[in-house]
């Protein structure tokens, strides 16, 4: 951010008065421009055996599969975000279980939210952000081809819990730290 | 929004390509300003059989009573926010025990993060954004005076698990939606 957006004057980077870490500061008009880790909000799709993955026809990592999800938006709750995103990514509206996975990313200012979700009947198709969607069976999984490793992550928790009937709410930050 | 961050130049109110709502877009640069939902980060800090609560130096709600919490600050996590917040507001480091309530409020566009977590002795201050920080039995809560919607959940919901010795996680959207 190099100028303000109230009124179009330059940014400075400071500690405003009362605060105790740098942000971006309008040089004329002192407006104090926060900047805050953002929500992703998706879905476990599960139609009986098999759950539901997309296969990404944007960018970053398109032409890998994911679970439905996306930046949650203005307005909405997160079940709601993730609702819409199966939607948009894959036509068809789940039923939410409950919230399943949370993962902090913090090296790239994010916080995953995965509901456990279901298909009533297995109708779906590809939405504009994919190239196919399917359901996938556990020995299916295309595991090398998975977009992202909270993917990875979440999938592994499921089919380890399957095991056992019991689904408990999952918390892990995943942290690099460069 | 009036002015692009990046360019200085002036905003509009479009649906960029390939998108499907309104965002701020840049007239020159086309930057797209994405606006999204803020998460607060907090803890109920329990010691012996008594909570913690700080009253409100600043606005809004001054002089009203809360439970540690603030925004989320980019390269934290959720929990990293929720003990940074117990430091600044109440000068004590807790320990957490693990996420108890998630509240969404998307007429503002916040979620709310409140883990349940413990004092190991009871030591804590008042730090710069609160007048008092001091201990309350259920009995000494001070129900009309608690500073928001989403303390009195928390505080409710804790003294009603206490009783059976089982604190499950806990969602809630809370939605007004004029």
């Amino acid at each position: 951010m190099k100028y303000c957006g109230q009124c179009g004057e330059t940014i400075v980077i400071e500690i405003p008065a009362g605060d105790n870490r740098e942000r971006h500061v309008c040089s004329v008009c002192t407006t104090v421009h926060y900047e805050n880790p953002r929500i992703i909000a998706g879905c476990l799709p599960v139609f009986e055996r098999k759950v539901l993955l997309c296969k990404r026809a944007i960018e970053p990592r398109s032409g890998y599969w994911t679970l439905p999800a996306g930046f949650m938006e203005n307005g909405e709750t997160t079940s709601e975000g993730a609702i819409r995103e199966c939607e948009e990514e894959a036509c068809f509206r789940p039923e939410i279980e409950k919230l399943y996975c949370l993962y902090n990313i913090p090296d790239i200012n994010q916080v995953y939210f995965f509901y456990l979700a279901h298909l009533k009947t297995p109708e779906f198709a590809a939405g504009e952000e994919s190239l196919e969607v399917r359901l996938f069976s556990e020995e299916e999984i295309p595991w090398e081809e998975l977009a992202f490793h909270t993917i990875r992550l979440t999938l592994q928790h499921y089919f380890e819990d399957r095991k056992t009937g019991s689904f408990p709410f999952r918390e892990k930050d995943l942290v690099r730290r460069f």
